[in-house]
């Protein structure tokens, strides 16, 4: 892009507002200088989204600006990090003014409200995609991972789940449900996901393993199994789902979205029997519901899904993993 | 891209070789995890590259995968700092694995050189580009910034100006010198730079102010300038100019791309009078030779280049950059 245009550009994303202290040096330098308190760990995780493939190509710029940063966030959640920076490579097939004050006033308005401080980046012109690099701190040696399960830790998950699969289906198949309240509420959870920043942190040494649900709850878990080396049986009786979930789908459709469906952006985290009282204490202020679905098994044990006592099984991709493990 | 063409992919990238005491946790969790020493201050930059503007598109990926790194790195050496952990977003149209061995050999060859770790990424199907996220280490309050220099500051440069541009002008044309030395020469100087990571660090507390040269020597200088407030007088006849570029170009040609071309990533710093001897100290072992090209002014004096003791001007970008402060 020629030079205008950059400095166009950089008016929306160059704000004052959220400037944290730990910032010795922001936007304007060949780098950014960032002072990481005493004993505390950084903690850093890049996303790239890319149009037509992470998100559809009609989606609202201000959705686009919440939405990317709220997964980037997710993974801060997962590991019980503070917010604290954000690096933000932005490539834009043309400038469109409305698009960028409504991309940037969205993606400001979360990362205020996460005190998070947008230090540095790159603009440049190609097909619609960003990489956002975010970065947050973790009293040191306090960090969720996920390979600190251990078999008998119960298994949690934050909120309700195949609630964004199911607002992904309505926008993709253009359907609208009979009651416009439901409707926008299934959208939203999809369009507009909270990431569990605060749950996250109250999860530090009470949680033995956390990650965050974006690929679904079976896919996700999966990973949890894989680091700690361990089985898992599930519940799915106890999978916790919406009342708009339940009134709207079968129960079918309810169990497939809850175990299959993406960008969820909840916690799945696994807590050893003796820190189950301490738990209820730590999340019961968080204003967010949390539910046991399962138990960790030995590896040898496998992954098994009880419905109505009933061992099931499931062909589908996220079980896969599990099988082939 | 489906499950099996990611870990195929993962293959390239997850790599022991530097593994660095800092890094808690690398690839394979929500975020990586990063210890910073005492005492140290952070540096973050980030690039990204679209196929077409960044790169040509018959780039060799082990040029690719070099000057990708390097270019960013040279941001890093611009502050003095210590390079440390690189994210690596990649954009991928498909998979080639000869593409991804070569790019990603000549990636991690770099790396090794400078002890840089790869810490986290991520990889996605679309339009080829990539986006770099390096990270350094500064002792804290000795970070290079451009907003230093003081009128009187004498202004150097590293190296030689104009190579990078004369090696582009040759592949775009897909014109040969008729020395084929000199040919490879420029070449490589524009698909292989070496970012000044040393000369940076041996700036520290001499420099007032510093900048990697991307973007062609005044445009860069402009932004100490702007930075720091002030004019300056520059020397077009003390420009460090290759024996190749000299034998093979004219003087006007030679000049044009010593100020205008870009992708040198040599440094472009300003020093105090009294820290003059002592840079002759730090620089003299460094391997890179080190020019005086001019000297800053009071911001009202404005720019002035001086050729054969005549002032000149100049109609190009870089120019305007200054015209127009």
């Amino acid at each position: 892009m020629v030079c205008g245009e950059f400095e166009l550009i950089a008016r929306y994303f160059d704000r004052a507002a959220g400037s944290r202290r730990d910032v010795e040096k922001g936007i304007g330098d060949d780098c950014a200088l960032l002072n990481v308190p005493e004993k505390q760990t950084l903690a850093i995780s890049t996303d790239t989204l890319v149009e037509g493939i992470h998100f559809l190509r009609d989606i609202h710029p201000a959705d686009l600006g919440y939405k990317a940063l709220a997964a980037n966030l997710s993974d801060l959640a997962a590991m019980g990090a503070d917010p604290a920076w954000l690096t933000l490579a932005l490539t834009l097939p043309q400038i469109n003014e409305d698009w960028l004050r409504d991309f940037s006033d969205s993606l400001f308005e979360l990362m205020d409200y996460f005190g998070v401080q947008l230090i540095g980046g790159d603009t440049t012109r190609g097909p619609l995609s960003m990489t956002l690099g975010i970065h947050g701190l973790i009293p040191t040696g306090r960090a969720l991972k996920r390979s600190g399960a251990r078999p008998g830790d119960w298994i949690y998950v934050t909120g309700t789940l195949g609630d964004s699969a199911a607002g992904l289906a309505l926008l993709q198949h253009h359907q609208r449900l009979n009651d416009p309240v439901s409707n926008e509420a299934l959208i939203k959870r999809h369009l507009r996901p909270m990431p569990r920043i605060l749950q996250g942190q109250a999860l530090r040494g009470l949680a033995s393993a956390a990650i965050d649900i974006s690929d679904g709850l079976l896919a996700d878990l999966g990973h949890i199994l894989k680091a700690s080396d361990c089985g898992a049986s599930l519940n799915l009786d106890a999978l916790p789902i919406s009342d708009t979930l339940q009134a709207h789908f079968s129960r079918e459709q309810q169990i497939s979205w809850a175990l299959h469906g993406g960008e969820d952006y909840e916690l799945c985290f696994t807590v050893p029997e003796v820190n189950r009282g301490a738990l209820d204490v730590a999340l019961s202020h968080s204003g967010v519901p949390y539910t046991c679905i399962g138990q960790m098994r030995a590896a040898a044990e496998g992954v098994t899904l009880l419905r109505d006592g009933q061992l099931v099984s499931s062909g589908k991709k996220g079980f896969d993993h599990f099988a082939g493990k």
